[in-house]
């Protein structure tokens, strides 16, 4: 079941997102939970980075804004409302670059984005997703719902973290 | 050649790196260009993130500070006096956890800290080094003089991006 959720969210990420993702904000707001892009996120502080392989083949940098970082610091859980937590991807590319340099083929970095998701807390208006809202978008674009109705299932194994996965990178 | 040199400087991280790196600023300078941990670093904006495999098998992340970042954004080269760039990194750990949840296993995320990495742009201190001074910490303590002799050498083939291998991740 699980990985059924999984590959719609990995086939909507391999679709859309050969076109640049702007770290800008957009005016228009994902479905279901009415999240817009918030102004400013590529600039927020790091949280950690991940690989996944697969489908997805992306790199990926988990950014917050300053109350999910102060809440990850402080060992809060869970979030305070007002945290949002961004999740960047990039494709995971070879560097042919760094490879020469090393002198061996074990180089890669991040190539185009492909899409950008936010957990956002507020603990009454999404209290019947264990108070986040979840959002994607595609170069800017919001996802369709039928995506975002599949994140807090997955979300559920977590919930003694807040139903958050990324861990905070020391 | 290279990969001579990138065999010393992966041993240096293998043998050393066991314990966690601290975000903190730590009063001890690194030899040879004298630079010590800068203060904050661990909240400085992203640059972009990596994975290196083989011997270093890791995950990283570059950040850089306020001069840094504005250069990358403007397309500005050489660096300008003041620019640092930031290159954590964290042991490539597969995530038992996340793998459940997409129902394979494709998910690599950060463990224990291995290293930190500094360039800092001083045109006229670091003149002989094409402007920059390099630095290691290993769990804050900085490495011998003879890892970081071997830093310029690996940086001059990407000489027309003034010495620096990492690209922007937009």
């Amino acid at each position: 079941m699980f990985f059924v959720l999984v590959a719609v969210l990995a086939l909507a990420g391999v679709i859309a997102h050969m076109a640049p993702a702007s770290g800008q904000s957009d005016g228009e707001a994902a479905p279901v939970f009415g999240i817009k892009i918030p102004p400013g996120y590529r600039d927020w502080k790091l949280i950690s980075v991940a690989h996944e392989a697969g489908d997805f083949n992306d790199l990926r940098a988990v950014l917050g804004n300053d109350v999910a970082i102060k809440a990850y610091r402080d060992g809060t859980l869970p979030f305070p409302d007002g945290a949002i937590i961004a999740r960047l991807a990039w494709r995971y590319v070879p560097s042919e670059e760094n490879n020469k340099v090393f002198g061996r083929p074990q180089s890669f970095v991040a190539g185009p984005p492909t899409n950008v998701q936010f957990m956002v807390k507020d603990s009454s208006k999404y209290a019947a997703t264990g108070g986040w809202g979840f959002a994607q978008f595609n170069d800017g674009k919001p996802v369709d719902e039928v995506v975002l109705n599949t994140c807090f299932a997955c979300h559920e194994p977590v919930k003694a973290r807040d139903f958050v996965f990324t861990r905070y990178a020391p």
